[in-house]
């Protein structure tokens, strides 16, 4: 840092590493960011995208032309595999490229996380997650396939199995998942079937927990879970799954016939914590300290999913809000150390609340003192959702998707896109 | 057919096929329309999906939507394997069954065409074809990995290897994605990077011919070549290619180090001739007598690329408008069949002319003795092609798109989507 322009690297472009290199835009510095996608995608609309109702193009936008404008910053498509914190370098692993070194000064850890089989890994192939675009695509093929699949099949109870939708994890992925899938039956898939009824298909919730929304107030677990009764959600609760496979998940002492299982429970961190050989909580994240740095590396970063923090006794949630500000304060220390200036006052997270959509016109809302569920809190969320989309034209297009499936069901994409064979 | 309802079972859900079974919507039949994919596809416009300019669900229909009011229609996902002509049965295989037997009264093939690599299957690996949403994902997937690659590689051969695009078929095909990867380079990808300059991109089209878009007037191929040039595409016309492999091609006796071919030339038709069993010529299509029946087959239409028809001592070209009128006077025939009217006059082809751009504003375009190419003709195609797409919120989107894109080079879907291990 002796006369040379000082470099930070940035590892991951979703919420956290986006808003740590915007927070950088005018600062003095060099930085690359690095992903293994070349695009950002909006997570919180995923499952929109597995459900049909939107194209991958409408919630993701090419990482390079969110940051072509910010001269400071180069962006290189690559997946870390290592971090070297002695010689301070970031491994990583290109394309074409295996073990590339890049040197750092300062290091912005923003991985993200998935979910995880709590130990049961062996359902992973019967089970798929939802946290990429290329997950939310195979999910989209393998849904709209079972229903191809059910409309040729003779025997009524694999029909059935074909037909039945099983979303392990009541959390607001889960939840939204099952809400979507009710709600795409009724209406887009009614009149498009000769031999089955859409409406017939089975969609089962299933937590180990006593209420849907745990991270939610218990009247608005409540009124999430009344609603997805009523939108004809089967809702199991205090279940664990105890097997997965290509027929049939075995939930609590219920075997149900499922050609469709979809894991949406538990935090599975990146290996971040092992790459620093830091110190991690149960779950592996990595256990920051209140300016968001590790021990004896102020140099060091971890933001969002990837790390781990309690305010006022309670543990920030996994949520896109505590990513962004982290990411900001991340880039703003940084500005902070490279300029001299004193410290910033220790992270604080502040709350704008907390929202979970359950099917067409309901959403559950928690903001402070204000709890509420309903069309308001839906209106509140579809709001906000368009508000935070990357780019303004797809603030646009998303919007008018909306509009559209909300009165007439239609789906933007309900496309089952596969390499065939010649012939 | 004594009594119970005739079935129809069109196999193929392009331009050929869905024609076909809207010109029985009023029809007294049960209509079975089989296709691999679940989607009909726009294919004239799938080299701007392989060049991230539209979106898949931009291009391309759910079939099931497309007929979803056409209630004597139901439609089927599954893979044509066989056809049993003496029992009039289609034998397919769908997802989860094997050797499936679709009867039929009267059977529609409208399975279309894809490329071939006149006897050397060899290249295929290292020289994709794009015929299918799936081929284009994986090219756009290709083409934008390239020059991520090329961003992060220090040896200078190697980088331009990268940044070197050979489109092997200078039919409208290859002219169009040469054409569209050069806009691509100049514009919305100019700004993106910081160590490659992908203007200095190479693209180069090769045809073992004389001049570009064979099928055009010789002044519309002078045209186009000239435009091609402008644009920086290098053209190399009479050259064979006698290899393709992951690092170069060999063109001609010129070695051109190159890490993506794409191949536009020569026509290979499905297999619907060895299905029937029937008279084929050279390229494989199937050749029908003038009511686009097969002989001793009066219940058997064969449309589309699939087959072969002179008129007028010219084969008719392989394009959506013969598709469609082929299609339709097939559903036609079927109808004047059923009701025991005379039969229709054989089938003559109306040409409305032919169509194929050259980058942005620029078209060459025929029309009997009309010859024009330019700006104007860039207005009729983007018109023309507007107007054909299925769905009218694809029109709306589609020209929205194209505004953008041809004021500020902004392209609506440069992902990559792949999926990562975990970690």
């Amino acid at each position: 840092m002796t006369g040379r322009t000082p470099r930070v690297v940035i590892v991951g472009g979703g919420f956290g590493g986006l808003a740590a290199a915007k927070a950088l835009r005018r600062a003095p510095v060099n930085i690359i960011l690095i992903d293994r996608s070349n695009h950002h995608v909006f997570q919180p609309l995923l499952y929109q995208v597995a459900t049909s109702v939107l194209a991958p193009g409408q919630i993701a936008s090419p990482i390079r032309g969110l940051l072509a404008d910010q001269e400071n910053t180069s962006v290189m498509l690559g997946n870390v595999t290592g971090i070297d914190s002695a010689s301070r370098h970031v491994i990583a692993d290109a394309d074409e490229k295996k073990g590339l070194r890049i040197e750092y000064d300062y290091l912005v850890l923003a991985t993200g996380a998935t979910h995880s089989y709590f130990g049961h890994d062996e359902f992973a192939p019967f089970a798929p997650v939802l946290k990429s675009l290329a997950d939310a695509e195979l999910l989209r093929n393998h849904i709209l396939k079972a229903f191809e699949n059910a409309e040729i099949e003779d025997d009524p109870e694999r029909r059935q199995a074909l037909m039945t939708f099983v979303l392990v994890g009541a959390g607001p992925t889960g939840v939204e998942m099952a809400s979507a899938i009710a709600f795409m039956v009724q209406t887009t898939l009614r009149k498009n079937f000769r031999r089955i009824d859409p409406r017939s298909a089975r969609i089962i919730l299933v937590d180990m927990g006593k209420r849907p929304l745990g991270t939610f107030a218990e009247s608005l677990s409540e009124a999430a879970k009344q609603r997805l009764l009523k939108l004809g959600v089967e809702v199991r609760l205090e279940k664990p799954v105890h097997s997965i496979d290509a027929e049939c998940a075995l939930v609590g002492d219920e075997r149900i016939p499922s050609k469709t299982v979809i894991w949406t429970a538990g935090v599975a961190p990146s290996p971040a914590g092992k790459w620093l050989d830091c110190d991690v909580d149960r779950a592996g994240r990595v256990r920051v300290r209140n300016d968001l740095t590790i021990h004896h590396h102020p140099e060091i970063f971890v933001v969002g999913d990837t790390a781990t923090l309690d305010q006022g006794g309670r543990r920030l949630p996994g949520v896109a809000q505590v990513a962004i500000q982290q990411g900001q304060y991340a880039g703003k220390s940084i500005i902070r150390q490279i300029t001299r200036k004193p410290p910033l006052p220790p992270f604080r997270y502040f709350d704008k609340g907390d929202l979970a959509v359950v099917g067409k016109g309901f959403a559950v809302l928690q903001s402070g003192p204000i709890k509420m569920s309903g069309y308001v809190a839906w209106l509140v969320w579809a709001l906000v959702h368009i508000q935070f989309l990357a780019e303004s034209s797809l603030r646009i297009s998303v919007f008018f998707q909306w509009v559209r499936t909300y009165f007439s069901g239609h789906r933007g994409d309900r496309l089952i896109i596969e390499k065939h064979g010649n012939g």
